[in-house]
């Protein structure tokens, strides 16, 4: 288990060189360092001084190894694995003769290898701390976002099939099917639960830690360029609803905090300075710790069931940005160009909304 | 139909300006443009001081509107399309009870909702002009490189369902299911023709436009960073294995082009000078003619069956970043984090690749 760290800003604002930064300190005090880069960001290889770095992780300091992640080398890697899949629930398998060496990489691709690599280095136990360097900060959100969203769609759709005519009308022809071909798939509860059950806990661990500090934490960067500060604000708000702790600020190439700083608080602002010929060390010395300040923010959602409240903080927003929609048992925030569908405990499940106001930042829901 | 024009270039060195620049330039010159940004590439909306913009155009000055593309809001629109596209295949729809705002963002999402959008703007008729601004140039060429890709997918996952024990033991059971459920789809064949036709239609469609320089193409930009000199330059070989046509570069805030030109030879390479405190026109009169540098532009494919060669430009690439694998009739080739099923006319395909070299940004293949 590693603490995963990201940085999050407006391209061109130093996020590789806030990850670099903080993986040559990280390292420096001991801990064991992955540096996670994509292979269309250029920017980690030239400012690292390394060429030809793959998937396969390379020490390049004591402590600090590099990779990037390349989407089309990652699907080839992915596509034996799914045949593997595929062979324990079919009899005889279909894509067989479809090779990972074609497969092109289509959007999303990238996102959903991304989070799978960093599931697996994370459970590989060869890293304290990951840093991954998003190829851009609204991908780096719908990729920690997708865990959520995706067991949503799994669980309504799941019951929509379930529940529907064709679901019922499909039914009774899956069962031969299933006594034909499968092998131990159980679908005959109609809810095809082996598979669907092993998805399910894969990204409930998911959503668990991406939403707990001590193992997934942002940090955001921003420049004293007003256009910058504002795509730091936003992605700040758009962190809250993928379920992601925003940490802190860090402040590039200057050492006037104080126009910066309003736009964050109740956060922590630090400064960063412009790296010299010298190398990184005057970077690397002025560093915050990321994991304490990431324990000290405000958390993304806070359940109070006796008050029959639940509180969303969604900083850098204002109310006529966030949208909040009940159908149903569901109740849903659009904010930011994400939507989230509220996890409630069972004593708010399925209640009707009473009323709802936008205070310092956050969203007070009541019930 | 419209001239469907994007900037690619690293993050921070002026796509966006380059974007509005060149929308104010051509909508000055009596062309009606529309400019589409990202709801979360805040730039547009800050650099041109509008706010509030949607997914609904807004004309801001004669002949120039804005829209920006919120993924979010476009599932919603989306959605009641699918149910009524559902309603035409099932008699009895399942998905009624599912509503748009309930859905959530899944990576890849944005793009297919962005290249949709740019479908329907492109076919109203409304615009000579759309000038896409991406919220990142490697999203850009994903979003572009869609149809190839998806029409590889489906006719390669058809072909193979269709050969699979899979496919020949759920045949008969799909027959009776199509007859109670279904209502116009010819599922007998076991093509499951209709649905897939009017999607390779639509994808072929996208593919022939994309390819075609009259009507989408990229302009290059970069500053005298050697990152971002090194980033526009495997953009632009990236765009090639998009099939999608780079016209030119233009150099942010330089007027020094010397060091910058050797890098895009046979590019035509344009300064662009700093905004300035009297607003965009010192910027817009320096633009080139997008269009025509277009045309005048390497393509991304060459095939001469006389001569059994295929070209492709690949610049940016040295040999070793770029791989050429052979199985069965497919010939792909893997470059920039993206792979490419190279569609070959019936004289050559499925033929053995007799030899492959690299001269001059291209790769030479004989059959």
């Amino acid at each position: 288990m590693s603490f995963i760290l990201t940085f999050l800003g407006k391209g061109g604002t130093g996020c590789t060189t806030a990850a670099i930064a903080a993986a040559k300190a990280l390292s420096g005090q001991g801990q064991r360092v992955l540096l996670l880069g994509h292979e269309a960001e250029l920017g980690l290889g030239l400012l690292l001084d390394e060429t030809g770095l793959t998937t396969q992780p390379r020490e390049i300091t004591p402590k600090l190894s590099v990779a990037i992640l390349s989407a089309s080398m990652l699907l080839e890697q992915s596509w034996d694995q799914v045949k593997q899949l595929e062979t324990q629930y079919l009899r005889t398998p279909f894509f067989k003769n479809v090779f990972g060496q074609e497969l092109g990489v289509l959007p999303g691709l990238d996102s959903a290898l991304g989070l799978y690599s960093l599931k697996n280095f994370d459970s590989s136990g060869l890293y304290d701390v990951i840093i991954y360097d998003g190829y851009h900060s609204a991908a780096t959100l719908r990729m920690f976002g997708m865990p959520e969203v995706l067991s949503w769609y799994l669980r309504r759709f799941r019951q929509v099939f379930a529940e529907s005519d064709l679901g019922k009308a499909v039914a009774p022809f899956l069962q031969p099917v299933a006594a034909t071909v499968l092998n131990n798939a159980d679908w005959t509860s109609g809810n095809f639960s082996q598979p669907f059950s092993m998805a399910d806990g894969e990204l409930g661990e998911g959503q668990r830690a991406i939403a707990d500090p001590r193992r997934v934490a942002a940090y955001l960067i921003t420049t004293e360029d007003p256009l910058a500060i504002k795509t730091a604000e936003y992605l700040w708000g758009s962190a809250q609803q993928a379920n992601l702790t925003v940490g802190g600020v860090l402040v590039n190439q200057s050492a006037v905090l104080g126009s910066v700083e309003a736009h964050f608080t109740p956060l922590p602002v630090h400064s960063l300075p412009a790296r010299t010929e010298e190398g990184w060390q005057s970077l690397t010395q002025h560093l915050p710790n990321f994991q304490q300040d990431a324990l000290k923010a405000p958390k993304p959602m806070t359940v109070d069931v006796a008050q029959r409240q639940v509180k969303l903080f969604l900083p850098g927003f204002t109310k006529s940005q966030v949208q909040l929609t009940q159908y149903g048992p569901e109740l849903t925030i659009a904010a930011g160009d994400q939507r989230r569908n509220l996890f409630l405990p069972q004593e708010l499940k399925g209640q009707k909304v009473t009323g709802a106001k936008f205070q310092d930042g956050y969203l007070i829901i009541s019930f």
